[in-house]
């Protein structure tokens, strides 16, 4: 493998001494860029540019040539599992993810199988190989999946969900069957970020987007477990050196001390929390990733610059930080905040 | 006026001894009762049961004969200051709330004039007192608005939202252009929940719905600071009593420490904090009130009895306490369960 450029991402995320704070945003390969939609066009539809692995490697490294950021992630979508399972995943337009088979009966769940992603997810892994190989060691590339939580909503939801009510009730009338379904997707989980770490992923990110939902104790044992089986079961070590893995669950901010328990590297942040406050919290366990409310780069020049200062100074001296979002960045952002983002993290940081 | 034969909430908001855990339900009077959606039918759309006084007052009483709760809440919206303001609320069937005019400009918001409640809201203050006297004494009566940055966001956005970007687009271009729409929405917020205290109000919740959505540092300028200025304005003796105050930020749990230090008597809690851990943050500064999923119950009797069970050994031993839930009840729920819920915190607070 060719030798990485910038390791500065990697070294951040195991708490290692770095020159400046390293950068990347959550969907920094998306809508926002008229490159990516022109890609998107030419693809079709979503999940046709998943599967592309031409096109998928190609607006993965879109946002790179525009801004310096210290890491590409794999584009791809958290319910490509559920999608490999069977359930049929297929994006409304304007309306987010759907699936034709959602969960309904003990059947549903108990006929599902774990993944084997070489085998179901090639796209993915592909995927991984052609961007790692284009990469050319410019930035580490990063492999993510969805947590089971998350995943185990939208299958049983059928689609997003403001409360979650069908997941929830299942939760408290049939924990037994949820915890079945959450196991299936906790082992697809860990042989596919093991199959994307063998495929070239140089850290895993586990996006846990709905755990905030959750009630503290419920939590711990309906999205929590299953994170910390994935962190146990992962291949943390390729190529020589270590893989980290990042656990982001959003409106998660009451609970970094577990989640720092679970034997992660890093941490990311929602904009709701100080991170100043959960550096505090977290000690040296574990680095920290985030956090600036992605609206922010609706606002004015100096709101950024402002933000940036914050936490930067919020977070303080030494290293285990990386800046990003607290959040996806939305397709009303103009790249040029973008880049004043970007710029502002690096200047500021490296003073 | 008539002496108060239960004033067991008063008093565990004031960290009084009780015999007891009191407990009254967000959205207690709603469309989980038969006997409301009843009511509902004969008054029209929801605006019109609101303005109807008689109405008001049974649909308020309707819970408190099914279940012993230990408190009434007025029947009201959050939205009524907005309306009064000129934006003519109306509710879209199955969409929530709507705003003929909502902000669009400067001018809109420098137009818009501090309320006078004793004339621009009669209904709500008629139905104060109409409540208050029908109630006899059984139980208090509290009196409820929206923050001023809930109301602000509805204002703004002119429905619900999910990411509320016109409104924090003007908090990171325009910041002193919300700063004055929050002065004129929290000195209108201080006339309102006077005049209920002077119709009858015995305690008053300050609704922060969306306070959560902020980032730390702005829910403290753009939230946080005009509920402080609500609680400075209040006047919180009344008939020879306190008048305790309740801030509930849903969202809110990494800020309970800051919430505490407004000078109001209790916190509102959502289900994602441990209400443990909360009491350890707020020592004895305030009361704490919550903070069940309104989820639970949806779920079997024993998920219901084992919640209740887990937040009242949460707390622990001493006053201070008052049972709710951490949001609204939802429509979906069956009776029978709210029964369950209730009588199990009264039997099981009292051991």
């Amino acid at each position: 493998m060719t030798e990485l450029k910038n390791d500065r991402f990697l070294r951040a995320l195991l708490r290692q001494p770095v020159d400046r704070t390293p950068i990347w945003i959550m969907r920094q390969a998306g809508r926002y860029l008229p490159e990516y939609r022109a890609t998107r066009a030419q693809a079709g539809d979503f999940m046709s540019l998943c599967k592309n692995t031409e096109l998928a490697c190609e607006v993965t490294l879109q946002p790179l040539d525009r801004f310096e950021l210290d890491a590409a992630i794999l584009f791809s979508d958290i319910l490509t599992i559920p999608d490999a399972m069977g359930l049929g995943l297929y994006f409304a337009e304007g309306e987010g993810p759907k699936f034709h088979k959602p969960i309904r009966t003990e059947q549903d769940i108990e006929k599902l199988e774990v993944i084997n992603t070489f085998s179901d997810l090639t796209y993915v892994t592909d995927a991984v190989a052609t961007i790692r190989r284009e990469l050319n060691g410019r930035v580490p590339l990063i492999g993510f999946s969805g947590s089971p939580w998350t995943l185990a909503t939208y299958m049983i939801e059928g689609q997003s969900s403001r409360d979650f009510s069908r997941a929830k009730t299942m939760l408290y009338t049939q924990p037994q069957l949820l915890h079945q379904l959450l196991e299936k997707l906790a082992l697809s989980v860990i042989d596919y970020l093991n199959a994307q770490i063998a495929s070239g992923a140089q850290a895993v990110q586990i996006f846990d987007t709905w755990g905030g939902a959750l009630s503290h104790s419920a939590y711990k044992e309906f999205s929590l477990a299953y994170m910390q089986k994935i962190v146990a079961g992962l291949n943390t070590e390729s190529e020589g050196r270590q893989v980290p893995v990042i656990l982001f669950t959003k409106g998660g901010g009451q609970w970094l001390s577990a989640m720092a328990d679970t034997g992660c590297h890093c941490l990311g942040l929602d904009w709701s929390t100080d991170i100043g406050v959960a550096r505090q919290l977290v000690g040296d366990r574990v680095a920290l990733q985030g956090n600036m409310d992605p609206a922010v780069l609706r606002g004015s020049d100096d709101s950024i610059t402002t933000a940036v200062t914050s936490i930067l100074e919020s977070f303080g001296s030494g290293s285990g930080h990386i800046f990003n979002l607290g959040h996806g960045i939305t397709p009303d952002i103009d790249p040029a905040k973008v880049k004043l983002l970007v710029d502002t993290v690096q200047d500021q940081s490296a003073k």
